[in-house]
């Protein structure tokens, strides 16, 4: 089964592909899909869909995970980044594709084993269990896999 | 010219057509999209992004126009709309159709001639200007009314 992990915003909307071979979780690819700051939100919006539409088409992931976005102290940036989340969650839904959605004291206690772990554990963490040599950039990029992992990780265990 | 205006929300977004006949402004139809509560945020997205398209379809407006989203004090009813408002502006932006912005201040000043005005005397002021009976329904049907009105005044005055 292969897992898309998403973390979205609008200047960088970060990807994960992983895949679950028996016990084991298989890094596919992660990255990140990038919009001009001077071009106008419908443009951004449009590249952040059809890039997202792109790359579903190309591997077929069976199922999609974000983390929930929460209003926390940062809420001035939410609104970009929750107008991105929108066309996002589109392209997904516009896939066919089953979303599921955990806190990030869910994904860091999956990942690290521990719900108040720093950001920087996370990653390192996450680049250990997908043993890559280093961790995964961009930081959008890495938290879309960390994500991914936490629902692979979650679904073994229901 | 046929203008479409929008006041995007997740659970009613609510739409208005315009069309310029020489220096009067006539009313084509007004409404809203309406998603269900209870229903998955992905699949509400869609929902505002289908009807929205077939709306676009149907009336072929040639510009578009929404109230700017500025980071006030309903802050947490932000992210909500902020999503769906990234959907519509989407559907916009995959029709072609030029998006334009206002302000708040900006809509009270060319609909009431006062930037302070109370929403009451913005909706009474769009349904004396359109000649309708009553002032539409649902309110963000009558707040996108006003957004046409506001791009059409400003386009007279370019």
């Amino acid at each position: 089964m292969t897992v898309l992990g998403i973390d979205p915003g609008l200047a960088i909307c970060g990807f994960g592909l992983l895949e679950t071979r028996g016990r084991e979780i298989a890094h596919i690819r992660h990255g990140a899909i990038r919009t001009k700051p001077g071009a106008a939100l419908k443009d951004r919006l449009l590249t952040i869909f059809d890039d997202l539409t792109e790359l579903i088409a190309a591997f077929s992931p069976h199922e999609a995970v974000a983390e929930e976005m929460f209003f926390g102290k940062n809420a001035k940036t939410g609104l970009p980044v929750a107008h991105a989340r929108g066309v996002a969650l589109l392209a997904l839904a516009k896939a066919g594709l089953p979303v599921y959605e955990y806190k990030p004291a869910q994904i860091k206690q999956a990942v690290v084993g521990y719900g108040k772990a720093e950001k920087r554990q996370v990653m390192e963490m996450t680049r250990c269990l997908l043993k890559l040599p280093k961790i995964p950039r961009p930081d959008d990029a890495a938290d879309a896999l960390a994500a991914a992992i936490t629902h692979i990780n979650m679904r073994g265990t229901r």
